[in-house]
């Protein structure tokens, strides 16, 4: 077995399973204790929450709690795995959620017949939440799930692989133009890949400013036009009047690529079509559309981001997904709106602008980060984006008017250490 | 507002709401350890478990992981007030289950359209569990709910309302007839009530002995007898063949009386009508069919057991499912048989004979206990429970042929501690 397979069979299964536990947060050291807790005592928070179900958010945990659901359909880059075999992924983001935003998790593994039966799972039990957050469901299925249960509940419900890697992607992508003397809406953008990500992506990107007819995106059957009759109605969004049809046509001069699809599927010789100051976004995990040592070499302007931590600019959806939640979480938010996305985006954006302290350059083995072609986005140790994205966020959500609580007082946060003691 | 009230709300919302939080388990300091955790090693035991779905128990914490879900249709004494405001006290089961056993829960609370949807729904997030404790579930819809569940899943499911009361009246009883000089298939048995827990605790009576002849079970209309036409199946199991007809008709000459109905609907005049010895199980909560000062000057020779913490013999289901789960998880029992309910009442039984060492008594204010009228049935902080009650539990599920794992190692456990670190 590789070190790597060794280590995280033994980390997942030693000194017992999984990584997650429930513990108590209350006294139940005497009978008295037990009383409050259980019977008797605890039928008092129950006849208050039957008076006033808002009470809940008082007398539970709630406020403080995300469901991680997944049927295992799209499991990593894995594919269709089962929802058994995506538990370990579940109670992955469950510990990233808690590590980096103080946020309960409750990871849950559906088997779902239909789309409809995980929609009707999903929304019976969301009582239970304060949060949905959706993983590693496959397209196309996972816009018609996601958009159903947006409807449905009256809590965020968040497609992670979505809108995650879209708002990551914008930051970096922002930033990335800054640095070519390039604009969003000037750039041409040419996406390989039409999954779930990719569409979220180039969605999101339009929402911020970029131009839709600038943008080609490509499945495996080339270039998606107007002229093309087998596409489903979410990537038909993206259908272009032109003649371009290859990845190679499609690249011919243009600024940015993002790729959402698989290894090596990018040539060096095809970054050489690309215009000046290339944009590379090679985001397949684990090994990228184009190694970035290769397109480098055969462009030394290229501005390159993956979706590994071993190289600079990793795109990394822990970047968004706890602060956005504890955003949202914070002033009580009845859904993760646009506006709030690029709020998150625009955070990220910023922060990666700023001086980095020099304990985040020790956590990564004292690497000097400064703003540039090889620090574009944020460094997921950095611990200023539970106070800069939940900020930024929350802020956004009142000002859109989804929130249902005010500004929380000590806004922004300080630590982490805040939000478990908060 | 009374002063438990009061208590009771604080101890749920301060210093943060609810009682319950999910914590992790394996380090995250690291980036070396985040890449373990999540992408890119979580990726190992996603195909460790694809490949072999047995391995989610050594990778995931499933094997750990009780759900605790109800849909709020009969919470606590206190009727249908819908699943949120049922979220405290699955909270609170929680609570019970991880400080008697550590056993880690997810409560889930579920809005149904109807039984079918409330069973599908569980049925399908079932594979995220090791078991499912059902809650709070109103008859008779709840007896379909299990049987059906039990049927579907191939893990335990256990409604503990019916059996985990039935078990620790069963286990009461038996020490009550021995005290008294009376037998089980002998004793004359009247049950007030005829929801969950009763049908469920004179079911368990017959499985353990007790002629269904001799049981006289009484709901709003009286006596339950072959000429009623107004029965559903589950109360038609006990129709006798009887001229009796009134909780009157019934006592004359009965040895035992059961409760799990109302408040004070058992009178001092009532008693006088019983044979010698009379055994009075008067479980409604808060309030007992019968106060035990009533009873006892009434009957002196009464052998009284109520719901009650604040009175001798409680009967307390936190002696049952904390410690039936335990042992069914430890040798991964596919269901909880009734051979392992009766094991656990056995064990209970049993152990309430035994000497009580002196931290017992030290935790209950002092108070001497030793095996008689006024101790029928170990108390919740007794530690010898989980060794008693898990040990009898597992033995059974092996014995019986439900259980996939061979007998543990360490067994009987030393303390909660070792479960903790098991």
């Amino acid at each position: 077995m590789s070190d790597l397979k060794t280590a995280a069979l033994d980390y997942h299964a030693q000194p017992r399973p999984g990584k997650l536990s429930v513990e108590l947060t209350k006294p139940t050291a005497t009978a008295r204790d037990l009383a409050l807790a259980y019977s008797p005592g605890v039928a008092e928070p129950v006849r208050e929450i039957a008076r006033d179900p808002e009470l809940a958010y008082r007398y539970t945990g709630k406020g403080n709690l995300v469901a991680v659901i997944s049927d295992g359909t799209a499991i990593l880059g894995l594919g269709d795995l089962g929802p058994l075999a995506s538990k370990p992924v579940m109670e992955g983001k469950g510990v990233l959620f808690k590590r980096f935003a103080g946020i309960d998790v409750f990871d849950i593994e559906v088997e779902a017949e239909s789309p409809q039966a995980f929609i009707d799972t999903v929304r019976r039990i969301s009582i239970t939440f304060g949060g949905i957050n959706l993983e590693d469901i496959k397209a196309p299925e996972c816009f018609e799930i996601e958009r159903t249960l947006i409807e449905q509940c009256d809590i965020p419900v968040f497609h992670d692989d979505q809108h995650g890697t879209a708002i990551v992607t914008a930051a970096g992508m922002l930033n990335a133009l800054e640095i070519a003397g390039k604009t969003l809406p000037e750039a041409r953008i040419v996406c390989l890949g039409a999954g779930a990500a990719a569409i979220s992506c180039m969605k999101l990107l339009v929402s911020m400013g970029a131009k839709i007819e600038n943008i080609f995106m490509i499945d495996r059957k080339g270039v998606i036009h107007a002229g093309r009759d087998d596409l489903n109605q979410y990537k038909a969004v993206f259908a272009s009047e032109t003649d371009k049809r290859t990845l190679q046509d499609a690249l011919t001069g243009a600024d940015v690529f993002v790729g959402l699809s698989g290894a090596n599927l990018l040539s060096p010789d095809d970054l050489k079509l690309m215009a000046d100051n290339p944009i590379i976004f090679a985001c397949s995990n684990p090994d990228p559309e184009i190694k970035p040592e290769l397109a480098r070499e055969a462009r030394p302007d290229v501005i390159m981001a993956t979706g590994r931590s071993d190289y600079p600019n990793q795109v990394n959806n822990v970047l968004g997904f706890p602060f956005i939640f504890r955003g949202a979480l914070d002033v009580r938010a009845t859904r993760i709106n646009e506006e709030m996305k690029i709020a998150a985006a625009l955070a990220l954006r910023d922060l990666a602008k700023l001086p980095v302290p020099q304990e985040v350059c020790d956590a990564y083995g004292g690497m000097a980060l400064s703003f540039g072609r090889e620090y574009i986005i944020p460094k997921p140790m950095d611990p200023r984006l539970i106070t800069e994205v939940c900020d930024a966020v929350a802020k956004a959500a009142l000002e859109s008017g989804v929130a249902t609580l005010p500004y929380p007082k000590n806004y922004p946060l300080k630590s982490v250490d805040d939000v478990f003691n908060g």
